[in-house]
């Protein structure tokens, strides 16, 4: 290692400062410059649909160390000895002379920077969707602190206006309470059939949508923006999509982010499959002086080794340690990503991981999958909520594929849990050893995560036959004949019930002595509220005889088509 | 297996209702037993400090399922079809003809039961100090309902009472609030230096003492009580302590728990080191009909691989999951414990896995500890709160040894990420790569325990040099002549400084153009907020030629000792 080499980062929101802040630490005489084109530097992208809310008062907190000091040009200079350049656009480099061309925006003057390495840290785009009206007045994206500052400086005015927020992917629902809190009435409209679809399989996207009904959100699936709609003066006034014209006052485009490679494409670096920079895993580029990192490179998916884009705020802050460590010749690599995702949404959290069901199917994976709905506290204390949890598992080599966690309770704890077991390369049944931290105000006695774990040893050593809300349903859609049997309570049945007229209720407590009421040559899917008591019971039939019979996965807490609830 | 088989379970608490419930499952036609002396079964019995407080109604809430239903004797034979017998004390059991002889405590009636398989799910036992006074009027144990049931009969007549807690273990932290909760002025005595000084090391512990403080109660630590003194009534009047008397209206003892192993003592059963029953990996006694789990036994401790008592709610319900599968034939094992710990008081959460400093010194591990306080959730939004974590690491495997949290914030999830990397088998620095949720209401971008096991990998590479605050504390303490270098904000000075005449200000920003004011013959250890920017400090004074500097473990928040506070 060169102690005075040249260091010339390109971008500075994310991986760009971490990069050269560790630099620094790791070799105080290194030259490190930073390059971005904008007036802001280091701020936290994914804080902006806080800031939008109010929650964050300033914009000047998402740029601040946990200490509370701005990290802007001064900031980078004095205390970590990193020249700024801001303002200031690159134009292209010379890979062979190691010269970075670039202009400053203000004055249009030219200026050099040569390097010893490269670092690209130039992230993300957000897409523009090719239909008419995307640049009227009122129509947003959110990407940059000036995004959303333009929508914050409208908050005086919104109240009761009409939201359409074009996109129910991440960015749409967590800006969703954000409008919610400005006093907008919402309308979301997502193209796929499930919110978060290229994230949740639909049983959990399920409770996503119903949060959303649930907070006055009008939620259209399935449907295509075809036109955005102003009016004389220029300005928003309606979006046109499949089933009819939504008044609109104000419009966010959320339909996702591309990477920006234009540069590394003029360079001649390579792109990989996902339209991302290729990078190995020392987050090196094709040319051995230049690394990338953050928004605009793909990762590899650490359940498939395929590359994956997955652009996040945690990624980018790795990428860039793993960066500083290779130019200042310390060995390390970055081993890829599993595409976690955690989302707040009003009163319910939602996170997954790994593999969905169906890209687990899409993979060519042989899997099972388990629904596990439980309190997230001892059930005991009366600020336990619910959470759901599914899992994917390998049947083979019996390590969790992927991992989905929703419902008002703590899912986060659940999903580290998760991930920590995927990233440790053993079992699920692993899990259920955890000696994890119990005590009543923060799980069960056997947590959730446990006791799903055990749900997935049961079903991989064949232990009661089970069938998915969506297998059951499509047995009904099927007209096909078999009891669902429901071993609740009365109490419970009254409560909150499937209408069908497959449904017979026998409580568990009486089902040994009331057999004589249900036929052997018939299948009997059994369940109840979460469906231990439905697990008991097939468990029961089983052993007296029955030959056909499977329980529902996750009973009728998870049972996402329709459920007669008394209000 | 045979199908028919006779097992016969004593104890009804948490291992034995499990262990029947799951054989139950795993075979609908076995004979299952369960003998318990008492009224109550299947309780949970961690919830009873919620019980005293109030925030659990009815101690029926404690014995019933998450679905409201109290498991009682008819519910076991009616929903489980198992066999309950309570009110029952076994007497002895006859190993060579396989019987349990036992005796209805009601009537006096002799009742045999003949076994193919039997376990002991026999619990623990308060332990008694061998002081005078236990029996009194007022002088309270707590393991049972009946015990919680006392206590919160009186609640009425507590408020601005006296209470005294013999012992600031796990169990007294518990009651702590729950007595706040009843209104009562609380002296917590202790003989270790320490709360929960078997579980933490001080610069953890001390953040307990100042909670407990905080919220009101006198802690006297490293005291003896002698006597427990009564009035001419038999009722407790006062607590003699090594400082003196302390008036009582009621008084606590929580000393701690021993496992109960009268009867398998009397059958010869093996009795491990730790005082508790021996058990395999399958959980079966030294007679290998007889299997034992939950607070009766001894666990093996999964980071030394030694035998430890931990008893714990969580993990006797692990023990019956595993009893039921060995007895049902299905090969099955527990692997151990961490003896992993947690508790809410007041504000702040306490948690702890593995191995203290302390008893990885006592072990002979060569390790190295971090210390990292920051703020739980993106230090923008309002409610994110601090939390500190404490890694003690092996620094010939790189294996994460034992870690222990504490703070306002969220330390749970952290924790249960520090157990599933130690019992993955990994190295530390694999927690680095763990792809966990981020999203500001859950974490900032680097996760907490990320960042600790980055500043572990800096340690493990010999990056910086740090003192713990102990170590520092000793350097002031033996007038070693150092500068104490503070690089802070003056308005952070302001605000929270320690006072020394070594401590030096120069904020970070200034420091390279304030050199000359720093002699490089002298020792300097740098410090912050948090201690990032005094490792910064630490890598600038290196990069210059300052042969003889260090860092602060975790800055001035993790100082335990005396700090000015602006008010």
């Amino acid at each position: 290692m060169n102690k005075h080499q040249k260091i010339v980062i390109i971008g500075g929101v994310a991986c760009g400062p971490k990069t050269a802040a560790r630099i620094k630490r790791l070799n105080p005489k290194a030259q490190v410059t930073l390059i971005e084109k904008g007036e802001l530097l280091s701020y936290a992208g994914c804080g902006l649909p806080f800031y939008i809310s109010g929650q964050v008062k300033s914009h000047n907190e998402l740029m601040a160390t946990p200490a509370g000091v701005v990290r802007d040009t001064q900031f980078f200079k004095a205390v970590k000895d990193i020249d700024v350049h801001n303002h200031t656009l690159v134009q292209s480099v010379d890979r062979e002379n190691k010269i970075v061309r670039a202009v400053r925006i203000d004055t249009g003057e030219p200026i050099l920077f040569p390097y010893d390495a490269l670092v690209l840290a130039v992230g993300s785009k957000f897409q523009v969707p090719p239909i008419e009206g995307t640049d009227l007045k009122g129509v947003h994206f959110l990407q940059t602190i000036e995004d959303a500052q333009k929508i914050r400086n409208l908050s005086q005015t919104l109240a009761r206006k009409n939201a359409v927020i074009i996109g129910a992917g991440l960015i749409g629902i967590e800006v969703t309470e954000a409008f919610k809190k400005q006093g907008l009435n919402i309308t979301m409209i997502e193209r796929l059939d499930t919110a978060m679809g290229q994230l949740l399989d639909p049983e959990i996207a399920y409770h996503v949508h119903n949060e959303l009904k649930a907070n006055g959100v009008s939620l259209k699936l399935g449907e295509t923006v075809t036109k955005i709609n102003g009016d004389d003066r220029g300005s928003v006034r309606s979006v046109t999509a499949t089933s009819g014209e939504i008044p609109a006052d104000i419009v966010l485009i959320a339909v996702g982010v591309r990477p920006n490679t234009r540069l590394a494409g003029e360079m001649g670096l390579e792109i990989g499959k996902t339209g991302a920079i290729k990078v190995d895993s020392h987050m090196r580029t094709s040319d051995p002086d230049i690394y990338a990192g953050g928004d605009c490179v793909e990762n590899c998916n650490r359940v498939t080794g395929k590359p994956i884009y997955a652009p996040m705020g945690s990624t980018a802050n790795k990428h860039g340690r793993v960066i500083a460590d290779n130019i200042c010749g310390i060995p390390s690599e970055f081993k890829g990503v599993l595409g976690t995702t955690i989302c707040k949404l009003f009163n319910v959290n939602v996170a997954r991981t790994g593999l969905s069901e169906i890209q687990a199917k899409n993979e060519g994976f042989d899997y099972i999958t388990v629904l596990n709905p439980s309190p997230d506290k001892a059930h005991f204390l009366p600020e336990a909520r619910l959470i759901i949890i599914k899992f994917i598992v390998d049947r083979k080599t019996r390590k969790l594929l992927g991992a989905q966690m929703v419902g008002p309770g703590d899912v986060a704890k659940r999903m580290e849990v998760a991930v920590a077991n995927i990233l440790s390369g053993v079992e699920v049944g692993d899990i259920a050893d955890y000696d994890l931290a119990y005590a009543p105000p923060f799980s069960p006695a056997m947590d959730n995560i446990i006791t799903t774990a055990n749900i997935a040893r049961n079903k991989l050593a064949g232990l009661g036959r089970s069938y998915t809300p969506f297998e059951v349903k499509a047995k009904i859609d099927n007209n096909e004949d078999f009891i669902f049997l429901d071993v609740r309570s009365p109490e419970e049945y009254d409560q909150m019930r499937i209408e069908d007229p497959r449904v017979r209720l026998i409580p568990l407590g009486k089902l040994r002595t009331r057999l004589a009421e249900l036929p052997k040559d018939k299948e009997i899917i059994s369940f109840c509220k979460i469906s231990l008591r439905g697990y008991e019971a097939e468990r029961i039939l089983t052993g007296e005889g029955y030959g056909n019979v499977g329980y529902l996965d996750g009973g009728i807490l998870c049972w996402p088509f329709e459920k007669i609830v008394k209000p």
